[in-house]
């Protein structure tokens, strides 16, 4: 088999037999596919795309080019996956509340990189936290509490790992048969028997429509069930934040609140509709009854007491959480909004390279992040506001960083019009 | 500039800057863009094509890679280039005819590789004959006798040699901005001022269609012209061979024939033809009385003397041209046909390989030809043909070759009918 002779057939838009997509693979991870032709066939999967088996077939053999986790001795594990929003913390809310429902949440994040967060980084926030854990202790935790999250391990789809540094540099990402088996690899790879999505579309996400996200998710769920697992997938709305906090602490301490059932607006909403959808396709269990007990276990504290049990569990010191005491940027300023008028969009990730540039974020992967800075939101999406009246709070550990923060913050993120207009559905659809 | 932003332009459909080209153009040459990025902006123009202007500007920057030959000092200096063929000795004819009727013929030519011959291993075949000369030589030559051919100097339009070995791994080689703008780099650096393109179509071309080969003649074309020379095009047919003769002495033999005016088939026709075109556009002068002045140059015999002028100024010892002695392989063996039927078509590829493992041509770079190893068809397109007649002789020095040689032309190339099919016509159009 010739490397040159599946980039002809893809080019001429025919279809790659699952023997091709191994062979392809293999070759990437082996190295023994040279850079340029891998890349003149992702340029031609941009242009021509690739079947529902095809996509079945690259994610599958990319969840094979390194280790799988092996979960198969939990009950009920449910996993799930954004595809990368601004404060989207809802993975700390969701953890703990699956677990109260019966579910095994076992789970691998990643670090943040550029204007996105990583769960890994929030947690850590959490003095004393480790997401460092051997494979004998995380199943032990799981096995006990139901819940753990750990960094993913470095042999994790490492396919998908060269693949997608190429395409990074190569203009190949925006594939969505390429998004897909990307993202389906690793949630695969990861073991959970059920996987529930989060594509997110808007100013702030990958995908700027929801039509397109719903193609996405089409793609993504019909990867999952041809490879055997249980999926589905929520289409939610980014043009704004999800919730009010942005940055590592600040979103702890915002999950908490959800958590102690203080909090009832949009990241209540997705983490009880993604859990529940945990939870429904889980045990086969009508959607109105799976809500019902996801907001049961807020609303009677269990889920709160399972989140210090499961912080508690991986060394975090809770009374930092039971008193308040998470630490916050000393140094702090308000944002003034420059004139009258309604908030109708804050791009996402704007605002996210505000948080960066305050020190929340890596700019390039060797970077420490400080773990106390971040954004305060005091509008929401279609809020009036008045000039001079504070939009965010900005917090950081130094001082020298408020100023370009802010300016970044105001000049770019922030949309203001006349009229409040009509603002998208917080969840536009479920892909089931 | 950012490479990465090239191959999104061009991977939208946009169309890219002169100034965009030329920063491509030079990262390839200095290889400060990697392959990988390379490959996927090829790829990208396969889909979505390049503008005239976008190819003329690609063409001149490859042009001005390396170095260029200055012929401006000679007068109405006129080349011509074959996009192929098999058995395409025209080049032989076309150089000393040129020169009676007042053009300078001052070329440059390749090796064969593969299926394809090289003028430089035909002129080879005349012992003595030497296709390396100084640049003060080749000059001095052809302002004394207004022809010489010379072996491609190593630094023309190296950019496009970079391309080219990187189009050719990667499976972008057909598209026709990028073939065009290849091959008229090249023929832009040779330095002539007249250029006359012999774009082959039909099963043994690239092109497979006329209307293909045209849309190839009509872009190289306009490159030339936005380049500031005078060119036309001459689209061909190649299901058949060129001539009767394939391999390097084989082929001087027959162009020999036609300059002394024995031969007036195909090969004559489409020398003549390319030939007046030179002179029309170089001097002004409408096409008949080109043509008039290019047949009554072979008929009176002087394109033959200005023939062994030439050999004999680049070394090549007359006498064995003269006494027809040119070295020819001494094992030889006929071609049956299989069955009754016409000679509809000659699969040129498969002729050439037969050729080839005569010991004609190289299968890699380093292979050293055998210079009187080759075919001579007994069959011309069309030709009614009895099973067990010869449709061809095999010449090799190396007797062990004939067999599979002999398999390879039998099984592959020959294409017999019950009828004569209508012929495409050998000359299909002129582009001008």
């Amino acid at each position: 088999m010739r490397m040159y002779d599946l980039i002809v057939k893809k080019k001429r838009g025919e279809t790659l037999t699952d023997e091709e997509i191994s062979f392809f693979v293999s070759g990437v991870t082996d190295g023994s596919i040279p850079d340029y032709q891998t890349s003149a066939l992702l340029m031609a999967i941009c242009f021509n795309s690739m079947t529902d088996e095809e996509c079945a077939s690259l994610t599958y053999h990319m969840m094979h080019s390194g280790g799988t986790v092996d979960l198969s001795s939990l009950p009920n594990t449910a996993d799930k996956h954004s595809t990368g929003g601004v404060g989207d913390k809802t993975s700390l809310i969701i953890a703990p509340t699956a677990a109260c429902v019966g579910l095994t949440a076992a789970k691998m994040s990643g670090r943040g990189l550029g204007h996105t967060g990583g769960t890994i980084d929030k947690l850590e926030s959490v003095p004393g936290f480790s997401t460092d854990l051997s494979t004998e202790e995380f199943m032990n935790q799981v096995r006990e509490i139901g819940a753990a999250i750990v960094g993913q391990t470095a042999n994790l789809a490492p396919a998908d790992k060269k693949l997608y540094a190429l395409r990074d540099v190569t203009a190949t990402v925006d594939s969505i048969p390429l998004i897909a088996s990307s993202i389906m690899s690793k949630k695969l790879a990861a073991g959970a028997e059920t996987i529930v999505l989060d594509v997110k579309y808007g100013s702030g996400a990958f995908m700027k429509t929801p039509e397109d996200a719903v193609r996405l998710a089409e793609t993504m769920t019909a990867i999952g069930r041809a490879n055997g697992r249980k999926v589905a997938a929520l289409i939610t709305d980014m043009d704004f934040p999800l919730g009010a906090n942005i940055g590592n602490s600040l979103e702890v301490i915002e999950a908490v609140e959800v958590l102690r059932g203080n909090l009832k607006g949009d990241l209540y909403t997705v983490s009880v509709e993604l859990c529940a959808n945990m939870l429904s396709l889980s045990k086969n269990m009508p959607m109105e009854e799976a809500r019902r007990e996801v907001e049961e276990a807020i609303a009677s504290g269990r889920a709160y007491r399972k989140f210090l049990q499961w912080m508690s569990a991986q060394g975090g010191d809770t009374s930092y959480i039971e008193e308040n005491r998470l630490p916050v940027g000393r140094f702090s300023c308000e944002v003034p909004a420059p004139a009258d008028g309604y908030l109708i969009s804050l791009d996402a990730e704007k605002v996210g390279y505000s948080a960066c540039i305050l020190g929340a974020g890596r700019l390039t992967k060797d970077d420490t992040p400080d773990l106390s800075a971040g954004i305060v939101l005091r509008k929401q999406r279609g809020d009036s506001v008045k000039a001079g009246e504070a939009l965010a709070v900005l917090y950081t550990s130094d001082e020298s960083r408020l100023e370009a923060a802010a300016a970044q913050f105001i000049d770019g993120a922030v949309i203001l019009a006349e009229k409040t207009d009509k603002q998208h559905p917080l969840i536009y659809k479920a892909v089931r």
